[in-house]
């Protein structure tokens, strides 16, 4: 096997940990001895340990003299647990196979110099791409401070969200629902605005077969509209449900927190919650992804405050028309088609029948 | 080789007839003796050569004994040219692989008992489907009697067909729109609303460095306002164009006939164009098949009309947004999620950073 296979297993591995290892990485390890694979493991969930000294325990044999394959460059610094290098040099490790450099700019780059240091041959950089892509939002965040913003829609090939009726349920099938529930299993914010509610009284929860966690809900509620009746108030009990609003009567938010949801006040801009304020609030609480799953005006002012970095359209086979019937995006819109926010070549997932096309805004 | 590897080849002659042949369909042949191609031939344009005759005279020794590979049962009848399974015959070619059987419901399956009767063995539905996707206009024209429709739009990734301030220009890149003008030469109609005339004067030739043939240009113009001096008019003595109208003021439609413009009468439904009768009279005219690039509104009405075979939207990496932008599907809309125009899973096509989607109308 390749240099590839193996971190391909060790990509596979990471995978695993999705949606129990926030807001640490996901990460996989391989160890491989003459050509055996002699232990694997992934981070298993914030807290625990690191996928290198997992694939290490896991060794059916001295790991002394062996190749290490893991998805992102061993840390080298005390966090929750010790450092990953002092565990790859005491087990003898003799070479490093390296996904992901460190994202953090404080950090990146130490452990490898530190494995050479002891003597430790270290291949960097074997795909990259697909290790980096993994870990997207952690990434992202460690550099930023700021969740990172996923734009999450469903539509009809004729570019329809609903019907002229505003009817919407439902536009995908099941493959595709899955995969939002997948994704609100993964990324740890589920942003909606108070119009959502209002309509369609979600419940914003991962429903999984397999189970998942749910995503932090954020409601987006300017003048807090939302009815205390609202499933996300009647369940803030057990998921955590942050109301952000620009409303500053403590009488009125009092009901909400009675009920188990957090109140966050933010400035306004534009008569609205400033989403690039709530979204350095959400930073300083170490929450790295947001799914935002707005109507069509939030989706406009998400995309305008610069807070979107992805883009995911599931798009249906089939076709609703009506002038009258809503797009995903909404708001004044681009001036000229010179001023289109652009974005990367999508991705491309079938799921079931539908499409899920994935870009990141440029 | 295999068969499939042959009939591939004779898919890929076949193509080189696109837009020269209509309303014949494209063929291609490919004459393989001991493991060698002796001899390939496609049908080349309308009135000529059929693809097995056309092998066979290029073969660089005798056929006798040799296998023959053709992408559509051969003909048995007298048409332009002699029926082909005489050629067949006379010249000793102990078998034949056929990819679509004959769509012709009076002649299908005819051409290969005839061959089977002269001791010939035949092998049918070799890569069949890609064989009847090739001439899908012509298989469907030679069995309904109207032309193939096919609903073409571009839209960004956000389901929009302009700004909404109504620019369009230019939504997708280059590769996409030489892709569209591909189809105009592919195509024989090319089908627009008064309304785009009025909004974007276009020529709707077929425009491709390597040259094509023009499409026949048809104007649905329920009240004749199409303005004399538009492109479509003033160019009509060069590019067939057909004006489909309500209106039976001959003094009106004069001007329009003076300038080369046929006129079309059709009856009123719904106060427009009626598009099953046009479509009718394009069929009876031997139009095979018709594009339609409609507005939103024309959109809706071919949909309605039930003369949509096949969507093609193309999608471009980018947002416009705007809650008063189009998109490209209006009038009423489908009354519920139930009520949806179901489509097949799509194809995809990557043209430069767009994607292209093709579905059946189911």
């Amino acid at each position: 096997m390749t240099d590839e296979a193996y971190m391909r297993l060790a990509l596979s591995l990471a995978k695993k940990g999705s949606g129990k290892v926030d807001p640490n990485p996901m990460v996989g390890a391989v160890i491989v001895k003459d050509g055996r694979i002699i232990g694997q493991g992934f981070h298993q969930k914030y807290g625990g340990l690191h996928a290198e000294r997992n694939a290490l325990a896991d060794c059916t044999e001295s790991a002394s003299g062996a190749t290490l394959y893991v998805t992102l460059e061993p840390c080298c610094h005390w966090g929750k647990t010790p450092p990953c290098t002092d565990a790859v040099i005491q087990n003898g490790i003799r070479r490093v196979v390296v996904g992901s450099p460190d994202p953090n700019p404080l950090v990146g780059g130490k452990g490898v110099r530190i494995l050479r240091e002891h003597g430790i041959s270290v291949t960097e950089g074997v795909l990259r791409e697909e290790c980096n892509q993994l870990n997207e939002p952690f990434f992202y965040f460690i550099q930023h401070h700021v969740p990172y913003g996923i734009l999450k829609y469903a539509m009809t090939m004729d570019g329809k969200i609903a019907t002229a009726t505003s009817l919407s349920k439902w536009i995908t099938g099941e493959e595709a629902r899955e995969q939002v529930h997948r994704d609100r299993n993964r990324y740890t914010v589920i942003l909606v605005g108070v119009g959502t509610v209002l309509a369609d009284d979600p419940l914003l929860t991962c429903r999984l077969p397999e189970g998942g966690q749910n995503p932090v809900r954020v409601i987006c509620d300017t003048h807090l509209r939302t009815p205390l009746t609202a499933k996300v108030v009647t369940t803030a009990g057990r998921v955590p449900t942050l109301l952000a609003t620009c409303c500053a009567d403590t009488q009125r938010q009092e009901p909400y927190r009675k009920a188990g949801c957090e109140i966050l006040q933010i400035p306004k801009k534009n008569s609205h919650v400033d989403l690039a304020q709530l979204m350095q609030e959400l930073g300083r609480r170490k929450l790295d992804s947001v799914i935002v799953e707005g109507g069509a005006e939030l989706n406009w002012s998400a995309l305008q405050s610069g807070i979107i970095e992805k883009v995911q359209a599931y798009i249906a086979p089939k076709l609703f028309g009506g002038a009258a019937a809503k797009s995903p995006i909404g708001g004044t819109g681009a001036a000229s088609p010179q001023d289109a926010v652009r974005l990367s070549p999508p991705t491309i997932t079938r799921l079931g029948d539908d499409l899920l096309l994935e870009s990141r805004v440029l």
